[in-house]
C-alpha cells in the first residue's frame, strides 16, 4: 500500500467544472474525502463520515505518489508567502486545530497539553492562537519541553513516577493554576498522562483525548462525575479546520517551519521513515518525485 | 449527623423580605445552598459551587428534622394538585433532569439508560418528556425492567456475562439501533455497564455518568477517541432543574407517585432505612414529625 | 414553470448504487438538493447552500409532475401506518421543525406563536412535541384560534388595534406569562405582530422570524438591545428536519391529517389553487397524475 | 445624583469575611451588583438581573465619590504593571468583551465594527484578541478611522450617502469579504449603520447591537430571514467579562492607555464633561478626590 497523508503539491490539471483552483496553484491537500451523504456528513461532522475514503487507510492508497486526485474543495490554496514545505505541515496543524476546538478553548483560559511531540507542540501553538493565557506543556523529556517553551508554551512540567493525583497537585501548584485548568489536552496517549489529566481539569472543565494509545486504560471515572468534567475524543479534522490551519500559518500565528528538522529526496524515503522511527528530529519532509509536491513524516 | 435531602414541607414562617412564598405554602425543598459568589455560581453552574452547603453532607445536617431553614429561591411551590409525597420526590427527579440535560437529549433521539433503580427509571421518564423516541432500559433484574417498561421505557435489555462489545452489539441489534444510540446514560455505576455504554453510543454521541461506583475503572478510551464521543459527569442539579421537575410532575409527564412503595412514620425511620438497604421497594417516604413535611428514602 | 414542493410519492426505479430505498417504497420528498461542497453545506447548514437546486424556485421546476428525480438521501421512507397524504405534509411540518429548532425551545418553556395559518399551527404542535408547557396561538381570526386550541395551543390571544406594547402587556397578563415568553415565533410576516413579539419575549429570550412579509419594517431595536434578545431568521429546513418531521407524524405527536381540508384530482389543480388563494381551507392536496404521488397546497 | 461607573481605586478597608482583597490592593470596580437570586442570576446571566443595583442608574448613585462600597467578587485586582488609569478603562473594555462574546467571534473569522468611538475601537481590539483575521472599522470621520487602523483594525471603510445595500456591497468588495462578514457589530446606534450591517453579514452570520440609538428603526427583516442571520442585543457585561478585560490589559493584548486623551483633577470634573460632550478626545480620566481612585469619561 502507498503511504502518506501529510502533503502539499502543485495543481497540474483540473476538471471542467472546477473554479476555485487552476493549474500552477500551490495547495495543501486534505487527505480524506467524505461521502457527503450520510448523517454525520449532512450535519457538519464529515470527519465522522461512515464511508470516508482516507489516504493511506486501507483499502485506500496514500499520497506518497507522483500525482494525487482530489475534489477541489479539499485543496487549500497556499498564499504566495507560504511554502510547499509549510503546506505539508497543514495536516498535523489541522489535527491540532480540531483538538483545540473540541477543547472549546476560549480567550483568557488556561490549557495543559500532555506530550510535546509534533501534535502536542502544535496544540500548544493553536491554544495560544485561540487566546489562551497560560499554556503548560508536559513531557518526560526535558529537551522537548525546552523546545516547547521556545515554540509556544508559557510553562512546562516534568511529571514524576508518583500517583496521578500527586503529579496533578504539583503541576497545578507550580504553574499557579490552583483552581484547576480550564482545558487539558492529551497528545501522548500514555495511561499515566490521561489519569493525571482528569485530576488537573477544573470543575466543569474539558479534557480532550487527542493522542492514540492503549485501547483500554484505568480511568478515574468518579472524579469526572463529581467535577462534572466533559471528556471528548478528537478524530482527524473536519469542517473549517484545514482553512483555519492555512490561515494560522499565513498570518504567522503558528510557525510550522520550526518543526521541520530535515528534508529528504523521494528516493531516500525509506531512510527517512527509519530515522523518524528512531526518534530523530520532529518532522522530516520528503520532496515529491515530480519536484512539485511535498510530504511530511513524523510520529504524532 | 441528621440525614435527609429528599424533602417537601409546608412553610411555617418567612423573613420580612420574602415575597415568593408565604406561611401555609406547600413546597419542594432544594437541599443545597450555594455561595452565589464563586466563579461556578456566577457563571450559572451553582451545582459546582466551591463553597456549597448541602443537606446531610458533612458538616451540614440533613432535612430529616422538624423544621428546616431555606432561602426562598430554593423553595419550589407545589401546585394544588401535587401532593407533599410527590414533592419529596422532586429531588431524585431533579437529579434525572440534570442528567438528561447533560446528555443533551433532543426530540426524536434514541436513549439508552443503564440501571433501572429510582434514578434510572426517572431518567427514562425524563428522556421521554424531552421527546426521545426510543428509550431502552437496561438492568440485570427482569422485575425492574418490567416496571421500567410499564413506567417509561419503550425497550428493555438484560445484559449477559459476555465482553462489553458483545453486549453492546446485541443491545443495538435487538432494539433496532444499528447506528448506535444518540445518548447513553449510566445510572448504575457498574463497571461492565460503563464499558458497554461506550460501545453503544453512536459516532459523535453523548455518554453521561450519572451513577456513582468505583473511583477507577477500566475504560475503552480509544473507542471514545475514534468515535469522537462526548463523556460527561452529572453532579446533583443546578439552574432550572428543580423548576422543571415540579413542572413535569404538575403536567403529569412524570408520574413519580408510582415510585412510592411505602410510607412510614417518623418514629419508624430506622426500620425504613433497613428495608431500603435490604432492597425492599423503590422509594419509601417518611412522614415528618410535624405532619407537615415529607422525606423520601431509597437507593439511587 | 412547473409548481410544487410539498410532495410525497412512490419510488418507481432507483440507480444502481442506491441502497436505502427500493421500488414500491412510499416516501416524503425533500424538494431542495444542496451542492454538498460549499462552506454552509460542509458545516451542516445545507439550507443556506449557495448553489441550492430547489423545486419550483427558478430556474428549477417543481414537483407537480408525473415523475420526480431525487437523491436517495432526500427521500424519507414513510412507515406503513403513515399515508401518502400525510407524507405530502411533511414539507410544511419540516418548516415548523426548523423554526422551533431555531427558537431553541426546551422542555418546560413558554412559547408564543404569531399567526395561526398552516405553518403557525404546525409550530404550535412542534413546540408541544419539544416539551413546551404553554403554547399561545395569536391571530386576528377567532375561527383560526378555535382550531389552534383544538389542535395544539394551550392558550389563544386576539390582538387589538393598539400599540405593540399594549398588546404585548395584555397578552402576557392574560396568559400568565408576566416575566415574558421564553420564545416567540412569528409565522405571520405582519409588521404589528413582529413589533408585539419583541415586547413579548423575556430578557434573554429568543424571537424567530418564520413568516415572510414586507422586506423592511419598523423594528424596536433598543428593546432587543436592553433585553439582550436573540433574533433569528429561519429559512426552509436542513439537517435532520425532515427525519424528525416524519418521526413526529409516525409517533402521532403531530396529527397533520387534521390540516387537510380537501383533496383534488390533478386535472383540477388550477381550481385548487384558486380556492386556496381565496382563503378556503387550510391545506388542499392534489393527487398526482400517476396515482402514486400526492402534492399539497396552501398558503403558509 | 452622583455620576460615574467607569472606575478603579485602592482598597481602604474590608469586611471580616473578605479573603480575596486587602487594604492597599489596587482594583477595577464592576459598578453593578446583581441580586444573585433571580432566574437570570442563577442561570449565569447576571447582567439581565431583574433587581440590579447599577452605579449612576437611578435610584443608585455613581462612583464619582471619595469612597465606594463593593462586594469583594466585583473588585478585580490589578497586576502591578497595570495602572489605576488603565483600571478605569476596564469598564468600557468589559462592554466590548461582552459584545464580542455575543458576536461569537472565533479565530480566523472576519468582523466588521460600525462606529469607531471608544466602544467601537475596543471591539476592534477585542475581536483581534479573539483571533479574528480581518477587522474592518467603519466610521464617517476619517480621523477616527486613522486611529482605528493604528489601534486594531486591519481595514477601514467610510460609508457614503447611498442606500444600505450599496454601502454594504462596496464595503464587502473593498475589504475582500465577498461572501459576507462572519460577524458585524454595531457600536454606533445609527440607523443607516444598522441597515448596512444586515446586508454585510454572511448567510448564517451574527449581528450584535452594541450601540444605543433610536428606540425604533426601519429594519431589513426579510434579509435577516432568508440569510438566517442571528441578531443579538448586548447589555452591559456579565460572568467573566471583567476578568477577561483585566487579562487583556495585563497581557498587553489591548492597549487601553492609547485611548486616554487627558486626565483632569476631581475639581475640574465639570469641565471634563463639557469637553467630552463637545467631542474633544476619546477618553478623559478624572483623578479621584482621595488620590487613590480614578474615573473615566467619554461617550461610548
Amino acid at each position: 500500500m502507498v503511504l502518506g497523508h501529510e502533503s502539499s503539491g502543485t495543481i497540474v490539471s483540473v476538471g471542467s467544472a472546477v473554479t476555485s483552483v487552476k493549474p500552477g496553484d500551490r495547495v495543501a491537500l486534505e487527505p480524506g474525502t467524505p461521502c457527503r451523504r450520510c448523517t454525520p456528513c449532512l450535519s457538519g461532522h464529515y470527519n465522522l463520515c461512515i464511508d470516508m475514503r482516507f489516504a493511506a487507510t486501507p483499502p485506500y492508497d496514500g499520497t506518497l505518489t507522483g500525482f494525487w486526485i482530489s475534489p477541489e474543495d479539499f485543496c487549500y490554496k497556499l498564499p504566495e508567502h507560504v511554502t510547499l514545505q509549510e503546506g505539508a505541515l497543514i495536516e498535523p496543524l489541522a489535527v491540532a486545530v480540531h483538538i483545540v476546538k473540541q477543547a472549546e478553548v476560549k480567550p483568557g483560559q488556561n490549557v495543559v497539553v500532555m506530550g510535546a511531540g509534533p501534535v502536542g507542540l502544535l496544540c500548544c501553538a493553536v491554544a495560544k492562537a485561540f487566546g489562551a493565557s497560560k499554556v503548560v506543556a508536559v513531557d518526560i523529556q526535558p529537551a522537548r519541553l525546552e523546545f516547547a517553551a521556545s515554540f509556544a508554551a508559557t510553562h512546562t512540567f516534568i511529571p514524576s513516577r508518583v500517583p496521578a493525583e500527586e503529579n496533578a497537585a504539583r503541576l497545578l501548584k507550580e504553574t499557579g493554576l490552583e483552581g484547576g485548568a480550564d482545558a487539558v489536552i492529551d497528545a501522548s496517549g500514555a495511561e499515566p498522562s490521561i489519569q493525571t489529566s482528569i485530576h488537573v481539569v477544573r470543575r466543569g472543565g474539558v479534557y480532550v483525548q487527542g493522542g492514540m494509545g492503549k485501547p483500554d486504560i484505568t480511568f478515574p471515572i468518579m472524579a469526572l462525575c463529581t467535577k462534572e468534567i466533559t471528556v471528548k475524543g478528537s478524530f482527524r479534522y473536519g469542517s473549517g479546520d484545514y482553512k483555519l490551519a492555512v490561515e494560522f500559518v499565513s498570518e504567522g500565528k503558528v510557525d510550522v517551519k520550526r518543526l521541520i528538522t530535515g528534508t529528504m529526496k523521494f528516493e531516500d524515503a525509506e531512510e527517512a521513515f527509519r530515522d523518524v522511527k528512531a526518534g530523530k528530529g520532529i518532522k522530516v519532509l520528503i520532496a515529491g518525485p515530480n519536484e512539485k509536491s511535498c510530504r511530511c513524516l513524523g510520529g504524532h
